[in-house]
């Protein structure tokens, strides 16, 4: 059996130059006017470099903005649930321009981009489309809204990794080098989990209910910027690792981590979330309660609703729903709310921030909740952190990671 | 979303006459020559009557019985993993006759048939094609071996459901009436559990990870005759119902029966299982370990493997493969071999032995193993047989129900 194809049908398309040629346009680079690039844009190029975007040469043109918002479809057809765009307030930039795109927080250049479009959008709709919502209080409507006047369309040349590499070694996989693993390991049944968060039992179970009838699971955790509290890539991928090794058997999961920030858009990044699984070569994305929401604004099961609506050949990566998962003492073992039929009271059911406080104050979290070496793991970074909120500065540096 | 077509593509073909047409033809039937079928004819003709072996029109030419043997492939190229004949060794038959097919246990007459050929088979051939052995100790093969000396072919039209309707009440569903039901309860993608033994923790996981990511189940039981010492259907369908009620959420399970008997025939049986499944409206079959098989005829996971081997548009009805599953103490939950990584001895395994002997003499089964309410089903009908066991002539009518 053969892995899914990448996205549009064709080979993957990684952007990013190696060798020689990258040198040269390094240089080059440095002689081009430079645009400091958000967060975002920088985790978006770092994706069109090693080919999570395939099959988009760079960001996208006023057309494909338009048709992606109303009706998620680019200008020449291909299916595209979120715009790629790349913004700036600078007036002298202008189609035809070559630009250097630097990474605002570090400096470093990561791409040139030939502008072929300059354009400005309105914001609003963008917002209402992709997010449903134009409340500033939402992080992917603040981006959207904290963005430049006027939008640049063109191809790019990646330049760098961004640091991804260097810092998170072999757990940093490009989309050809997961598809050359799984075809390694003779998979091609994949389900991609997507986590910003450890795993407790309950993504531990979703997890186990896609590897009981399929080859095997990728953890692919966003390794891009998050919302502030939320726990930092290196800390999840310890408690991730600790929990495969003591609860999984050998050779059914792939971990591995993806560059991009959290848009937060519920359905339609859930859609996303399928589109780059895709160029990664997992036939399936598990898609469980509220994926890629943030508070009240998409219904718990939005992002599973939204595989209905889209063309049977939009996505040949398709979605794995799972409900609701918890554990059950009337069950006497993990359910979700398809295959219980108990009572609320019967479940042990905690909020993020109950499991936040217990861990900060060194409680075990319940076995049924969470595997003890997982709640280790957490609960000494959170003592890491109380420590540090003695040390203000320390901790302002320590939760930006 | 649809549900999958009959076998073969058409419309459901049961052969089952009814009202004023039935009648006639049951007075003509008792014009003709008399035929005693054995129980596993009288299960396949019932099947045929009420279309679970759509679009067969009758018992198998000698083209067809040796492609599908050889091949798994009737003579007009229709896929069919095992024989459907029937047999005699009455000399006065011939091509042309018509006759009477009864019941050799009630005497009743079950359907009329056009004999168009008589033909003898090489037994051996038969069972070495399909059960894999020769061996008089496989029942499946024991039963071949005394078919008569030949095979009759030719359409029927059926008289009866053999009593199975006025036995198994509501629970004995005609493929039309499940597949109408599915679609009342807007179902299309529904996996089929084959039992035909009570279902234990083990069962009931199988059961929920189909149900976690599809519609819904259908717990099909055998109701057709069993080796000794199997749980009789009643029991079984009584232990599966206070499951079902206690540990399932409502509108996941569809509780039914049809009328085969057991062929033992491991991997080539589990394709049968699946083909009239598809006559019944489900997606998928669940294919666990050792599947059909008896003894250690077959390897474990045989009947999972030969899915990989027929043609891909053979059946429309997929296998959803689950591995060997219990209870691990260290998972603290069910999971397989696919799941757990620790060892035997921190799962709890019994032997079918061990279970009926613990029942027979009273005992409880680990909650680990067996839901309390089943396991209490089941103790009361070993305490019935033992006290039986006293009265050996009662306990002879009870085994054989």
């Amino acid at each position: 059996m053969a892995l899914v194809n990448p996205h549009g049908g064709g080979n993957l398309k990684p952007l990013l130059l190696e060798g020689a040629a990258q040198k040269a346009e390094l240089a080059r680079a440095q002689t081009l006017p430079k645009l400091k690039v958000s967060s975002r844009e920088a985790g978006d190029i770092i994706m069109l470099g090693i080919g999570g975007f395939t099959p988009l040469d760079g960001f996208m043109t006023h057309g494909d903005w338009e048709g992606v918002c109303d009706g998620m479809k680019m200008a020449n057809g291909l299916f595209w649930p979120i715009p790629v765009t790349l913004s700036t307030d600078d007036e002298n930039i202008k189609a035809g321009s070559e630009v250097a795109l630097a990474d605002s927080a570090t400096g470093e250049i990561l791409a040139t981009m030939k502008v072929t479009e300059k354009y400005s959008i309105d914001k609003a709709h963008e917002c209402m489309e992709v997010y449903k919502t134009t409340d500033m209080e939402h992080p992917g409507v603040k981006m959207v809204m904290a963005q430049g006047k006027y939008n640049l369309a063109g191809p790019i040349k990646v330049l760098s990794t961004g640091g991804f590499t260097e810092k998170y070694g072999e757990q940093f996989m490009t989309p050809a080098e997961t598809r050359a693993k799984f075809q390694a390991m003779g998979w091609s049944k994949i389900a991609a989990f997507q986590t910003r968060n450890p795993m407790h039992r309950s993504h531990e179970y979703l997890a186990k209910v896609a590897i009981e009838t399929m080859d095997g699971v990728l953890v692919h955790s966003l390794l891009g910027n998050l919302k502030p509290g939320d726990i930092p890539a290196d800390v999840r991928s310890e408690a991730i690792s600790v929990l495969v090794e003591n609860y999984f058997a050998p050779n059914t999961v792939i971990q591995a981590g993806y560059p991009l920030d959290m848009r937060y858009a519920g359905p339609r990044e859930a859609l996303l979330h399928a589109l780059f699984r895709q160029n990664y070569g997992c036939s399936h994305l598990i898609v469980g309660r509220d994926h890629a929401g943030v508070g009240d604004f998409y219904g718990p099961f939005d992002a599973q609703k939204i595989f209905d609506e889209i063309p049977r050949d939009a996505l040949e990566t398709k979605n794995m729903n799972i409900d609701w998962t918890f554990w059950c003492k009337k069950c006497g073992g993990m359910a979700s709310q398809r295959t219980c039929p108990h009572t609320k009271d019967d479940r042990i059911l905690l909020s993020g921030t109950k499991v936040r406080s217990m861990l900060s104050e060194g409680q075990d979290l319940p076995v049924e909740f969470s595997r003890p070496e997982v709640a280790k793991v957490l609960q000494k970074y959170y003592a890491g952190l109380s420590a540090e909120q003695n040390v203000k500065v320390e901790l302002k540096g320590h939760s930006a990671a």
